[in-house]
């Protein structure tokens, strides 16, 4: 427990805070969780919190989620082993029918139900599939994958709706072709997709690192702030750590796109979500298109 | 292929068939599917027809499902045997993620891609789960069973709000309480609470039978019309086949609750709904509260 | 009496009109009725239902009528000859009155009240002259013809407010000038106009002939659709009944002008208009711009 | 002509007539049109003036027509003598179809024809039946009279929803039973009915006389205003011309049925509508429920 | 007391005045009053009777005032000497304040008192400073002036909203800057600003002369018409005033930015604003754009 | 200034404030200034800041001002003695004079000007008398006052009709007779009847001491909670300081009238507003109905 503070740190504070409560008041912000944050009981809370301060202050919020790991585990449980190719999964009819049972009947559910279970006497988290109402149209990516799909279009009036009717969408990256045929979706890149669709101001991913480091191996050179160029040119030179460079593209591609923000914050530390978006300095990397900070 | 009809028969039918469009634009018909129907892909084609083609004329459509032998199927699948007790499913917290991930992620699913495999250009259909937005409150029944629960509440707004829109919603019948705890819910009962719940104008259960028959054994003795409480009369005396008792309560207490009709149908015969609803004879049982037809 | 149909013949019927009422669900559809027409009690009854039935789902239905016949014998009834000019009435203003308390004093009145005797508790039909609201404005012909007009402008105004409030305008076509003179008016051509001005999805000519033949002689060789362009050269080449050029040369203008479909239609078939507008095949001729049938 | 006024006289006048603008402004006036005033051709332009300009400064304008002698004449005209029974016209079907068309098909023709010769640009008047979308229900009076009823409902949804729109309906008083069967109804008797259910601001009767006169024999015996009260006692003790009793007993049903004031004036005064409704002293008689003047 | 009018005279007056009542509703009129008006009580009733009543027919009338000869009063009563430059006040901080407090706290609330004081029930004035919610944006005009400025900018929503209310707007002529500091500005300049900005039909100056003066030494040679163009030759070539000539400079300005007309009339005749707005020749000088009277 | 405070510090004041911040939103606070706060111009910065970022949340802001010390200085430069009987200034007609200029032109406008010259691209504040409207209707309360009124009736339609739009009213207490007679009201209890008037969730009286001292002599024995009963109970017993009394019944009248919360703070403390409102312990003395904390 801190202790309590001075009234003028408080005002302090609060002075600090309001005027961005009152910028992001009825603008839209996506959240992308991994795979990593969903399984840890402890931060769903604090983010349920978070979204729904947020939401209480006129902000339009969005999660989007994936689920790696839950999917692999599910694929294991029914004797079948994951089977990836360039980093992309192998997507077959049984796999397909796993990964949508995982993402939509488990985790997304579970989301929902944290969420719900904080909203008191109003529940307003929905679950939404990439499916519903033509949500994410997607193309096939490669015939060798199976069902993997690239999203060609957002249809986001289903999720302009529920946020005018005051609800929060939780959203699992799975879409579908023309003909209703399923297919699995990057969820970094679906989240992206969403915002741009939606002209959301922000989109932020939650990971398991500090935000974008000069350095990987130091956590202390974490980068603040950068452009959509900038960030460009770190992932062509590789000065970033692999398992990043999806992510960053997407980041890149979101601000390019008509997103104003990008962050890319640690889903580790409670309330990151808050704190980030509510304070002047942040906690994480911010990208913008230009430098005019 | 049926040969074509003389135009003076063809005026005939749509003389016959106008007024009920009429009647019923811009009602609400929650239609209920159970287990069997589910898996016959030709069925569900011709339900989805008749579904989008019924929506086209202003008839604000609802499906509403359950899925117990699928549910029975993949929990054998991970290693679990179902277990019931006086008929209902014993539901611990595996299974419950069980029912979870096939309701809501396989079986909603999959109604969903065949409707919107049949919308053409503009996906209609979003699946919904009973926990989105509070739409089933949920008491629990009975420490014995786990988590079953009872529907204590009906949030139905979300619902009307799709059907503002031009969705199509299909709901899976899993509830949540106040804290977001998750309950598996029988799913004709389900379907009532949300028919009364949202004034609907009719509610039809499509089962594996012509309807009720006055003789159990002999598919010749439907009973077309009666009123709730012949039905009840029935129920009470027995002369009913033992199968059909919930559903048949469901009914009553649909009519009783203000639901202006109750229909049992066949949903083995193709675009049963179509003719129930849109020919002045209809092929099912019809129930309604007082006996002036 | 038409047997029973059997379930599957009827949801075949069923499934084929539903997408055209889902069609023309908010469009408009101008039907003009000859003086042949008029005067059989019997088809105006179905004529009557069949509006009541479209207008019902949603159809924009407008009446247009003329009244040759009828104007003749009032006429002779005054003692007054009727006389032509090239087939058009020779209108001076004794005739101007007669034609004016015929078409809107008597016509339009059975009309309207034949509707509304079939509205059951709700009279839907209201009666409108060309005349009122500067619905029809006209300029003369031709002075020796006296008061003959020529639409130069329609004000749609008002039949549009009288449908948007559920309405069904029954429309005599009197015209009058800027200052409020009124004129004879062609009822075939002052349908077209109104048709265009409103933006109709259709105009239908109900007539005393199956249609457009081809051979004018044999009722059996009926053209089932043509483009106007084609329509035009068979007016060029004087390949049609005389009696029927104007109302070809109308039905050319109408498509050219905007109207998606003109129809001529046996006005002597009862429900010809139900059975035309709601089957795959029709029972008339139908003209549309582009051959893309 | 008369001279120009000073600045003074002018100012007093228009000083005097605003509030009454003010007040009339978006309340409805019916006005009464005997057969006398509709055949002078310059009280009838002076008359359509007035309603325009009482329309130009929000008033919602209707008239209400008969026209007595021009039926006697039609039917004079085809050679059938008019017949009476205790004042009221003997209506079988052909006298019935002769009222239609002299009414609804001739003098009302006239009124549009006049004012929207003088309405400029946009002409506004509407020429209405009582017949149409039920604006008379009328059930009849007395088998011995043929087609005469009595008004036993007003739809006045049509006259609001013209007038909304800015026009200037011109209503015929020819009503209909629930079969759409026309029937011949008092003139005096459904203007009042009219005003009633519209809950009309002033119900005024144009009439061949300077109002109601204390001694009918001296014009000079004008009563200026009475209650309700007291124009039923009159009327009770006969001093009243008898030719009057039916229109003041309209007057005096008007405002105890609502209508906040009637006025019976001098139709063949000149403007005598504008100088009743827009001066303290009015020119004919104002009948008001209570003294409180 | 002017003697009684005949009904003849009075519908004279009312047909003429009526169609200019029709064309000004809706419309929005600026008058500007002098400081010799604004102290002769009788004077200022007279013109809030006129407001009132155009406000009653549906004008929107602004007011807007100076108060030059009070301010003075009011510095010398505080023991200091205006002081003026090139005929403008030399504005420092003590008389920017006496300035304001003058006009703000006392003509302003005089005007509102008048015309609240003839509402009746609902008083309709609303006092409003040039600084309120941005109204007159400013820049300084000369620092030798101290706080004089020149409106840059006129944001007029908070004007509109008021007469959206059916409010009557009393404006001082205080302006301010982006920072808040207030300054002293022009009335006859900020009521162009103003009418310019809100698309005024009409501005009318209330001056102590009858209006242009062919001869300033001759009352009897009154200009009626003149277009912006003659009216600025005549500025050109000194043919006027030289006190006029800010006033006749606004007018032209108003006019070519957009105000359709404007007026100089005599402020000192009762209900002059009245003879000049609903009379055919009115009183005073009207300036247009173009010369088609 | 304050060191930067730890990301867990300053999300522990946002998780705590936003709540306040939510159920704020769309309510009306109304601020009452006493004549000491005003001549404080850092002070006034800080308010100015408090009420524009309460207003970026959609807090509804009313600010009320009073200012005899002010009037007293002007009406001495003036060279008039300032009088008060029973602690109520005298007013006669040129102290009113006084009192309206100082409020209304001089007062009020500094407070629009800070904060307009805080509020950037957009002023909002706007300056309003009570006469202004109708928003203060006084009955005169002794003659041997002068124009000292009660208010009997506040019209707050302006004071909404502003707040919608965004706009910031400052209101000076002046008030007026049915006639337009202004009166000099006390500001206490003209900001109470404001508030009352409005339903307003808050009123807030900013002090020249902490807020209610248990013993006045002593700033630690603050009072922090109480209900309008145990308030009432020590203005009784005379337990509070005498010159609280006025503004103590004032907060009582409040809440009992339907304000939900008073709150007495320390205007002296910058920010004490936003410290007040949007923590959980508050700064000052709040009041309520009921005891329920």
């Amino acid at each position: 427990m801190t202790p309590p503070l001075s009234p003028s740190a408080t005002a302090q504070i609060l002075v600090e805070a309001l005027p961005y409560i009152r910028q992001f008041a009825g603008k839209s912000i996506v959240v992308k969780l991994g795979g990593a944050a969903i399984d840890d009981s402890e931060l769903d809370l604090a983010l349920a919190q978070d979204v729904l301060l947020l939401r209480s202050v006129g902000v339009r919020c969005v999660l989007v989620h994936g689920g790696g790991p839950q999917v692999d585990a599910m694929l294991r449980r029914v004797g079948k082993e994951p089977e990836f190719r360039d980093g992309l999964r192998v997507t077959d009819a049984e796999t397909l029918e796993i990964v949508r049972m995982v993402l939509v009947g488990k985790i997304n559910r579970e989301l929902v139900a944290t969420i719900n279970g904080q909203s008191g006497a109003e529940p307003v988290a929905v679950g939404v599939s990439g499916e519903d109402a033509g949500l994410l149209i997607v193309t096939p990516r490669d015939s060798a994958l199976g069902f993997v799909g690239d999203v060609s279009e957002v249809r986001a009036d289903l999720i302009h709706r529920l946020l005018d009717d005051g609800l929060l969408p939780v959203i699992s990256t799975v879409g579908a072709d023309a003909g209703g045929q399923p297919y699995n979706v990057n969820a970094d890149e679906a989240a992206r997709a969403i915002a741009v669709a939606m002209g959301a101001e922000k989109i932020v991913y939650l990971t398991a690192a500090p935000g974008l480091l000069a350095d990987p191996a130091d956590e202390a050179s974490l980068v603040h702030r950068l452009t959509s160029d900038e960030l460009r040119e770190r992932i062509t030179h590789r000065s970033v750590g692999g398992g990043m460079i999806p992510k960053l593209t997407a980041c890149a591609d979101a601000v390019d796109g008509g997103v104003s923000f990008a962050h890319i914050i640690d889903g580790r530390v409670p309330h990151a979500l808050l704190i980030e978006l509510l304070t002047e300095h942040g906690i994480g990397t911010m990208i913008k298109r230009e430098a005019s900070w």
